[in-house]
């Protein structure tokens, strides 16, 4: 059980931003996002497109904003070192929230699916557009398998799973292309795979015409496979729960099936948001967006505020700096309600050398 | 008369970042400010002090911020090339908002004290705790001669109107004292004061101790003239207005008075806001702060907002970052209102070809 005075749910750049103004207000925080990474829908769908509307960045990649939201927020998300370049204290990744339910004293109790249990005098949901979830093949037999991967290795200075080993990736848009050339194009040879396989269900690809060029050459090339088919089932060691797929069956044009060997398995099939349990929690909705005020962003639970593309208010707009703006408030409003003894005068980080200390500057 | 859709008063950090955000949104806008340069409080207060709390931008200071800002709002208000360091187009410096009246089909018609006239569709007052206007010393026969100054040349390629005379520097606090450490280590020697007087009302400082080490080394040195007296009047080469001040008459700690000559008076006892003429414009007011709706931030008068630390509503905390979120909201409404037309749906600047276009990029 993680005891905090608030509980984020989102690490996307407004999660990160709503954990700063809370720890800046003297809070203690966690935050949990359901993917593997900070950053949310900026670093999963457009990690190297440039945004401009950030006020006072005149351009910069969602990558970039996410590892300057990191660093702004690390003096209450600091990164630990030597467990990868995405581990930092307070800051739980790869965790879907599940349940919450009301627990003594007006906190609330926040489970997870990987069995993270927390105790949060506040929540703040940060969740965007929701959990984003990669989308499956739609083969039963692939779940739980523990050679059936939907990201990436973030730490390229590891050996991926698949180092040495036939691998096959599914999909046939931007995220299943990029990730094919980023591993055939492996820096360390060791680390790649001994045999690649793009497999599509056709061969036309929905993709960014300068990744389908280098893609194409690579198969004339011989270094990628491209095999076409629709998965139709897979074929386990054994029944046994946690055992790895070792083939999928395809269909192919011609009406045959045929079996495509493989020893792992990447499913770039693009990510999906859920707002999943969320949704059963009793807050007020519109639209399926979280109803909130526009004085403390507070949704119709108590002490449970929602900032950022999830919540609706008159005038919302769905940009990443009114969700800046509403997590300030947010955490104003929580810190007068958690600490109602605490001055309430606004502190500037320009002078006051409270938050200096709580930045560590 | 300038005609626009959007005026824009102030040329602060959120009064910059509305005109980018009206830009964005296709409409034309000008900017009018008081202070000779853009950044408002931010430049005038603390350039140099760090800001740790802008969203993304883990530390800058506010000259870095308002370059920034100027940066990301040059497609709407360009740089102009030989004016200077602080030439835009469509940004008005150095004017002072006087008027305001009804003008056809709901425009405003604006008036400045020097002379200017826009027709705007819109007004949006981004005017901080009002203009920042220096004070004075409180010596009428001051009042419009040409060689009494408040500011350093923004451009110090050029000689500065008292290079080579007797310069006096009327002021005890930071602005007095690191104006003349500036001025006595001007790097073109051909750019100095033949004569640099300090004038202050007692030999005690209210300045930053590094900056007071400095100026009692050049007063020891003799680069520096230190002079303590109580200005009561002034002597000016005739009782025409537009004519020069000669003399300072002092009241000395020995109740004497006596004469200071000089040919150029930098008055820096710092600036003082003033909410001005706009308190008289006829908005609904709230303890002196104008009452805006959080959907529009829309004020009482139609097609008037105002954003960032001039307005009230419930929650208001002023901070920067609450005023681009108010920036933004009030551009998108006056969007709406002035091209019923246009499409609607919220555009990024990440996709977006029309807003690329607009971007220039």
């Amino acid at each position: 059980m993680i005891h905090t005075d608030a509980l984020v749910i989102g690490a996307g750049p407004v999660g990160l931003f709503q954990a700063f103004q809370l720890g800046l207000l003297g809070l203690s925080v966690e935050v949990v996002d359901a993917l593997p990474f900070a950053g949310g829908q900026c670093m999963a769908l457009y990690p190297d497109k440039p945004i401009y509307d950030v006020p006072g960045v005149p351009m910069c990649t969602g990558r970039e904003l996410t590892q300057s939201l990191l660093k702004q927020a690390a003096p209450f998300l600091p990164a630990t070192e030597g467990e990868g370049p995405h581990a930092h204290r307070h800051l739980h990744l790869g965790h879907l929230v599940q349940g919450m339910a009301n627990a003594a004293d007006g906190a609330w109790t926040v489970t997870t699916d990987r069995g993270l249990t927390f105790q949060a005098q506040s929540v703040l949901i940060a969740a965007g557009a929701g959990a984003f979830l990669p989308r499956g093949l739609g083969v039963a037999e692939l779940d739980g398998a523990p050679n059936v991967h939907h990201h990436l290795p973030e730490d390229d200075s590891v050996a991926p799973p698949w180092a040495g080993q036939h691998l096959v990736v599914a999909g046939g848009g931007d995220e299943a292309l990029s990730a094919v050339l980023t591993i055939a194009q492996t820096a360390q040879p060791a680390h790649r795979p001994s045999r690649l396989t793009l497999l599509h269900r056709r061969d036309v690809f929905q993709a960014d015409a300068a990744l389908e060029t280098a893609l194409r050459e690579l198969i004339a090339q011989g270094s990628v496979q491209l095999e076409i088919g629709l998965p139709q089932s897979a074929e386990r060691e054994s029944a046994t729960d946690g055992d790895a797929v070792r083939a999928l069956n395809l269909l192919g044009a011609d009406g045959q099936t045929r079996s495509l060997p493989l020893d792992h398995l990447l499913v770039r099939l693009g990510l999906s948001p859920k707002l999943g349990p969320l949704s059963t929690w009793g807050m007020a909705l519109e639209r399926k967006q979280i109803s909130v005020s526009t004085a403390s962003f507070a949704t119709s639970l108590p002490r449970v505020h929602a900032v950022g593309d999830i919540n609706t208010y008159p005038g919302k707009k769905r940009l990443l700096l009114c969700g800046f703006h509403e997590a300030t408030l947010a955490a104003h409003a929580l810190a007068l309600a958690l600490r109602p003894d605490a001055p309430s005068h606004l502190l500037y980080t320009t002078t006051s050398p409270v938050l200096h200390q709580r930045l560590g500057v």
